[in-house]
């Protein structure tokens, strides 16, 4: 960059000087002004055990249900099927539990999926270079002892969304090629929507799967708060015994407050989940051919049409930066963003997901995760392209 | 009751009008005004994700380690060896899944310990009819495959206060055995301080046990929030795998804000535990004497002296009255009073717990659990009393 566009640059930097732009929704989100409302009654005044048996602790009981219908409303189902836990890593767990079988996942799923699947000696498949896994791949490593197959709805590091209605089919022939083989060995699709909730249609019956896993934190709900949905004749099997709760599989006092803050967030995102995307596309398509035009040698990662990924993501490396300075470089005007996903960020290795996509080391480690959310303003995008794009001219400059 | 005096109750009865009673405190507890100050902040402001790489999140990283040292410091311990968990019961399988070998809990433990000992065929060690686990049935039930000795420091139905200590030093005593033996095998006693947080000391080291389990939701903090503490040189093993949180324990993207409320619920706990031990002990006296006094044929069960048991617990049946129907009728005057363990209370089964205790069964199908907690005040006692008085003799007349 020419030093008279640079100090240009830096000039408007100094306008921007108080912002702040967090851009790392798909690591955490804040809880909406509503969750919040819709808890507080729970806390210090409706705080009664759901299981004891006096008035008050029923009409407990009665929000606890009416949560887990409004959130079974959502996907089209019935809240008997819902089972709460506390977040998607445990319905994650949860959903391999029911099998016993083989299982089989894609690389790029998020840990938990991935580490339940590989301590069960599980099929990993392959994806495309821009994180699908497509149908035939399911098929190809789908074997005669496969009783689970997980593929998630949408990726939180790269944003690919997954064709899970058309895997969803190849289960399906594979379960009555079975029935006429008599065959009877169970085989159930799981999908985690944490990521893709808010943003694509989570009907379970439209998705054609067997187990969905939601979270609560990705969608301006509280933390360590999410699902399992399972459809009818899925048994599941409990991680937790003790006084059982949430029909037998996941026993410990209900947390009330969490549901009704979960069921909020999910009809929140559900209403708003259309004027979303198109904004967060456009201002996503914003940063990026922002990117693209000041950045030479950027390279975004993940599907190259716009339907195929998360609107609100945006994943870009810079080659020869090191991703991790930058991150610094950036927290220091006030802009966070992600490298990778967030619970391997700590320990700062090239990420699974990009490992998976055949992304060069080199490549890989100049990358950043440039996630948008309700709040994200146009303000907050151009002060934080500036940013970065200063930042990896700085970090360039340095290296030279 | 003479129908002069009945009268005279009826009128007092409508004096208080407008009171209401809640005393079910060991089933669920409000949470205290500082406690939801200090969970505040990280709802929707320092909601960061703890993993992620920026400043903002490394400050909300900061902050938990911070909340799990003050929970450390409270047992007497460090940090690194708590592992936060989504409330006791959590806690109780995980310390369960540490060993491989022969477990053992007494017969009044909570359900989640029960199941856990039940599904791996463990020794179930019978109490005496006050609900004590005597050191010496502990160590006539060990035998040289026994790797887990399971026994909560009080419990939650009846109150009775176990000999921890005493029973840590047969512990002690066998694993000197063993070792001059060359059995290498471990021997780990685990206890459950849910129900005595508040009211005895929970410092680890004193108590002499190695794994212990704790819950916010009883001490006026969040609820699905509780911890398991493990002493150095236990291995824990997850039951839920993922990205690796709680150093590789426990994953799933911390609750910062519930850990936040923790430290703090058990800190107030800790600071007002004399003058409350002092309050309740005096009020359930009071509430004791009444029964004893106006209900003829009451049975109290539990420790007969104050000191061996919970102070703010009463735990009182009456022959010939079915509880269920007390209930009902204590809870049209705004009096709310379990009966026995609210997560069997569903079931309207006879307590495990009096079973264990050989309490017959038409005393324990009238049995209350009354308990006592930081809100109650000596109007409410006296409220609540002449209610279950009234009550109780309703319900007899209606039978004789």
């Amino acid at each position: 960059m020419p030093s008279l566009e640079k100090a240009r640059d830096e000039a408007r930097c100094r306008e921007f000087e108080l912002q702040e732009a967090y851009l790392d929704y798909a690591a955490a989100t804040p809880m909406a002004p509503q969750v919040v409302e819709a808890m507080v009654p729970f806390w210090s005044e409706r705080f009664y055990n759901p299981s004891a048996p006096y008035e008050k602790a029923r009409g407990v009981r009665a929000d606890l249900e009416d949560a887990k219908t409004r959130i079974a409303h959502v996907l089209g189902t019935r809240a008997s099927n819902i089972t709460l836990t506390a977040g998607a890593t445990e319905a994650n767990n949860l959903a391999f539990a029911a099998v016993d079988g083989g299982v089989l996942c894609d690389a790029i799923e998020h840990e938990s999926v991935l580490a339940c699947a590989q301590e069960r000696g599980g099929t990993i498949v392959a994806v495309e270079s821009d994180g699908t896994v497509t149908a035939s791949a399911v098929r190809n490593a789908l074997d005669p002892t496969t009783e689970l197959v997980s593929i998630e709805l949408a990726n939180g590091e790269v944003g690919t969304i997954q064709p899970v209605r058309e895997i969803a089919r190849i289960v399906r022939e594979e379960r009555l090629r079975r029935l006429e083989e008599g065959n009877r060995r169970p085989l159930l699709l799981h999908t985690d929507v944490s990521q893709a909730a808010g943003y694509l249609s989570i009907n379970a019956s439209t998705l054609g799967v067997d187990l969905m896993t939601l979270s609560a934190a990705k969608i301006y709900g509280p933390k360590q708060v999410g699902a399992l949905w399972h459809a009818d004749g899925v048994a599941l099997r409990p991680l937790v015994r003790g006084g059982g709760q949430e029909g037998g599989i996941r026993s410990g006092t209900e947390n009330v407050a969490g549901a009704m803050g979960f069921a909020c967030a999910l009809e929140l995102a559900e209403r708003l989940r259309k004027q979303e995307v198109k904004r967060l596309a456009k201002l996503s398509d914003r940063l990026r051919k922002g990117l693209a035009q000041a950045v030479p040698g950027v390279v975004f990662s993940g599907q190259s049409r716009a339907k195929d990924r998360l609107p609100g993501l945006v994943h870009a490396s810079f080659p020869g930066v090191e991703a991790r300075r930058l991150v610094i470089a950036l927290e220091r005007r006030g802009v966070s963003v992600g490298t990778g996903s967030a619970c391997a960020a700590s320990h700062m290795r090239v990420s699974h997901v990009l490992t998976a996509m055949g992304v060069a080391k080199e490549v890989a480690m100049g990358s950043l995760r440039i996630t948008l959310g309700r709040p994200t303003t146009k303000e907050e995008i151009d002060y934080a392209l500036l940013c970065i794009v200063e930042c990896v001219e700085q970090e360039r400059a340095r290296r030279r």
